[in-house]
């Protein structure tokens, strides 16, 4: 293939589709023929790349000719049909969906932790979860130093995580609560404003939520470590962008905090923000709208032997979705 | 002592101090003389109390001259200055702060769970941390029935827990919000509309914060458990009231789900909310504004192998502080 492929995103309009655009501009992606594909009541809408206005056409069967790399966020069953068509037609599709995550035959990866896994693709790959991308960006690091063997973890999920929809939602609760008004939730169950929801997802047998298995059950193949074990309570709070993640991980060695901070530092895109007696934390207001994210608040864990808390905040539209799908796309 | 008391609230005009008065009102407190003290710049306010209204007189060392009982919440140091003098007058003190919580001649008490160690007081009663009274109500009942030995914890606390002034803060954030202004951050180091804040209280030395440690702390004691662990993350949310907590705890002997159910729903002040895939589970604005905690996502945690994850949501300012100390002060 050549050094300028044909992109096409499915779901352009969607709220992870307008962070694709931004991400592959800023890291200037050699992008030759741009295809914005959304569902036909997107039809006439326009979108900017580069100075250029590109028309959103309908989702097809045939939308995939002639196009190099597929980008899908437009939801598990958008990707379950239309990802083999592109497939066929020659496409690699890299796919924000859950629908091909659990796949064996389906790479999912994060770049800085499972790059060379994208290799053995046969035509899909897969981009992980995104609370799941932004603890395992900073678990990772850790683990390679002492071996994680369990987690414990508990995040602060924002709105964008469900959508443009979900950030109208907060805007609109946040303006009826200042004029005194009731919130009226539509998209959530529940009113978001001054309220968290403590349910992501549909809820599997076994009492958690689909979201908060991702972690254990993503986490076991980006990590190639099935006896990882990841207890999640998935929670959704009124921050507009940007996820985090408290977590106590239990490691097969002692840890030690220097070697902790040293793995930490020196891992590719992720940021030590480490002095909470300064108030210097992984905050959303701080990771929102940016590429790396951040990790904070380390320290030794008092319920587990060899154990260490931390704090890890990532945005949830960019290394949660739209970067780590441009990053693997770069990988090919 | 007659079974009518005369009562002084110290912080009176405070976010606690004002529940103070609603709770004794609604639950009928047999008070005798009622004397409201608060620091100075509150002198010439009045609180209502049973349709009377009542002069706030400013706090002095010989203020608590025929009073029986005094519920305190004005902070530690005034606690630790003020205590000892109502004492001396001969005075029951309720204490709503953390100056003598750790004090192994005071009791520290959830009526709910070790209202018997009420009888060993001389002369100062302590009532727990908010987050640590709210959890330790959903995890007494599941105590009793299969031994605790450890719990990671994390918090979703509102910022009623940092007084009026926070409260005033919050509404402020959401209004410049609404206008599209930026948010001003006065009482807490940063914005809290639309974020998480990882810090509450100073930061020890081991790296958790204070607040974090009361867990593990008070726990041991409320429970009488000197082994009893607690990894807890303390995170300020944009909530106006009630405090949330997400747990994993490990227990000593196997657990039963339909034990562990019935050994909630039979606790009093706890409700089980426990539906999630029918969107039943305790939420702060349910829990805001009443008496009663409430527990729910109850399941059996996929990384300890005794154990339990719930989620579990109480008013900070009623169980977690106001209702608490009413309850404490019934017991005398």
């Amino acid at each position: 293939m050549s050094a300028t492929k044909n992109l096409a995103i499915v779901g352009a309009t969607g709220a992870v589709g307008i962070e694709l655009l931004k991400v592959l501009e800023r890291r200037a992606f050699a992008v030759g023929r741009l295809r914005l594909l959304a569902s036909p009541r997107s039809t006439g809408k326009t979108l900017e790349f580069r100075n250029e206005f590109v028309s959103v056409e309908p989702l097809r069967s045939d939308s995939f000719k002639g196009i190099d790399i597929a980008l899908f966020s437009a939801g598990a069953g958008i990707s379950s049909e239309f990802a083999p068509l592109a497939v066929k037609a020659g496409v690699v599709v890299v796919d924000n969906s859950s629908a091909f995550r659990m796949d064996p035959t389906v790479p999912l990866v994060v770049p800085e932790i499972n790059g060379d896994d994208v290799r053995g693709h046969s035509g899909i790959i897969a981009n992980p979860n995104c609370t799941t991308a932004i603890t395992l960006m900073a678990l990772y690091p850790l683990h390679r130093a002492f071996g994680v063997r369990r987690i414990i973890a508990a995040s602060y999920q924002a709105v964008s995580g469900s959508g443009a929809r979900a950030i109208d939602e907060l805007r609109r609760q946040i303006a009826a609560t200042a004029a005194d008004q009731d919130p009226i939730p539509e998209v959530y169950p529940h009113q978001i404003v001054s309220n968290v929801i403590p349910r992501i997802d549909s809820v599997l047998d076994n009492g958690y939520t689909r979201e908060e298995m991702k972690l254990q059950n993503e986490g076991q193949r980006i990590l190639h470590h099935p006896d990882f074990r990841a207890s999640v309570t998935c929670v959704r709070v009124p921050v507009f962008r940007s996820h985090s993640v408290a977590v106590s991980a239990e490691f097969e060695r002692s840890v030690d905090l220097e070697v902790a901070r040293a793995a930490l530092i020196s891992f590719p895109g992720l940021d030590l923000k480490d002095d909470p007696a300064a108030d210097i934390y992984p905050m959303p207001i701080q990771t929102g709208g940016t590429d790396r994210c951040a990790v904070g608040r380390l320290r030794r864990d008092v319920a587990f032997e060899n154990g260490l808390s931390f704090w890890v905040s990532g945005d949830q539209l960019l290394k949660g979705a739209a970067l780590n799908a441009v990053q693997i796309a770069e990988l090919l």
